[in-house]
């Protein structure tokens, strides 16, 4: 076989992808009923999966976007179940340089898990502390994690802004997301079903964190 | 409302959550012609995304499960375009301290990416260097990346062991992996079509690295 070094036609410039990305997401998905602050949300998620049909999926309170912007534009933390989801958080586009913070990897994190009788997911929540307060939370992996959150907040820890719940998965993450969503007066968005993944809630603070597309 | 600590009622033990997840996957996942190194990886991938279809869209050459598992059992390095892939790669499953490895953030990786006229995924595998031989690549971000490695191995670059092609989207994903498919003579797994990502390739990996399930 004679060597080539350019056989394949394809576009080399990361912005002209992303903008034919969006293009073709825009033309193919339904975002009728969206805001277009939400339109951008769901654009966002949908590229970080591949799949335009995701949206029939997508569920979000009508202050979830508004409250979740606010924290961000106000400099409060990111707080991610998985490294994975604080790894796909775009540093560049946070609008006040926030902390994004996971803390399943803590020394202390196992040996709370044991006192807790729960994952290391949910544990690493305990860690969270004060940093809750008007925090924009992105669980993209465990249900465990979500559950465990809504445990905490119902028996008094701080409320953060907004919560993205997207664990992904076949055992209690439909389950997990649905209890987000009828928690009641805690701004959230979720993919409901097994859907879901560090990925997409990357993406979902990704979109809020700045209106560039 | 009354606080209530414990109001949910879901598994608390992640070795209980994983059996019961593979159990299900198992019962709903179509497996048949695959044997049973396949399947594991099969059933990890599905685990990572939670939709059981996913398996129409896999493809991969006969050699690939034994290849890449050679290549870890002999503790080449995992190659990965984007921080998220090599964040999932669970270190305690890997047979031989394996190292695992992006250069997407490293200082020269912007000012290849410039020289070369391609995207920083792309330029980043130019640092990978001899490392590259042997290895087992994951690619689960970037389509540029995988092509530019194709280009790079025509040009005479070291040939890896194994190639995980799972870029994500809707720009030149799609013809990305069909192009690592049609190489000829590199073991190769893929996820055709739009779907893929981070997640997807390091359950990959996770799956080669232990025949724990």
């Amino acid at each position: 076989m004679t060597p080539q070094t350019e056989p394949y036609d394809y576009i080399h410039d990361g912005a002209a992808i992303y903008a034919r990305s969006f293009a073709i997401i825009r033309a193919e998905a339904d975002l009728s009923g969206l805001g277009e602050a939400e339109a951008r949300v769901v654009v966002r998620i949908i590229h970080a999966c591949g799949m335009v049909d995701v949206v029939k999926s997508i569920r979000m309170s009508p202050d979830f976007v508004s409250s979740a912007r606010a924290a961000l534009l106000a400099g409060k933390p990111i707080l991610c179940d998985a490294n994975m989801v604080a790894h796909g958080v775009t540093r560049a586009r946070l609008p006040a340089d926030n902390p994004v913070i996971c803390t399943l990897r803590d020394p202390r994190t196992p040996v709370i898990a044991r006192e807790i009788g729960n994952t290391r997911s949910a544990a690493a929540m305990d860690l969270w502390g004060d940093q809750l307060d008007g925090a924009v939370v992105a669980i993209g992996n465990a249900p465990t994690a979500l559950f465990h959150l809504l445990e905490m907040i119902r028996a008094g820890a701080p409320r953060p802004a907004a919560v993205i719940g997207m664990p992904v998965g076949f055992v209690g993450a439909a389950e997990s997301k649905e209890a987000l969503a009828e928690f009641g007066d805690l701004p959230f968005i979720i993919v409901r079903g097994r859907l879901g993944g560090s990925a997409m809630a990357a993406a979902t603070v990704n979109a809020l964190a700045s209106e560039a597309e």
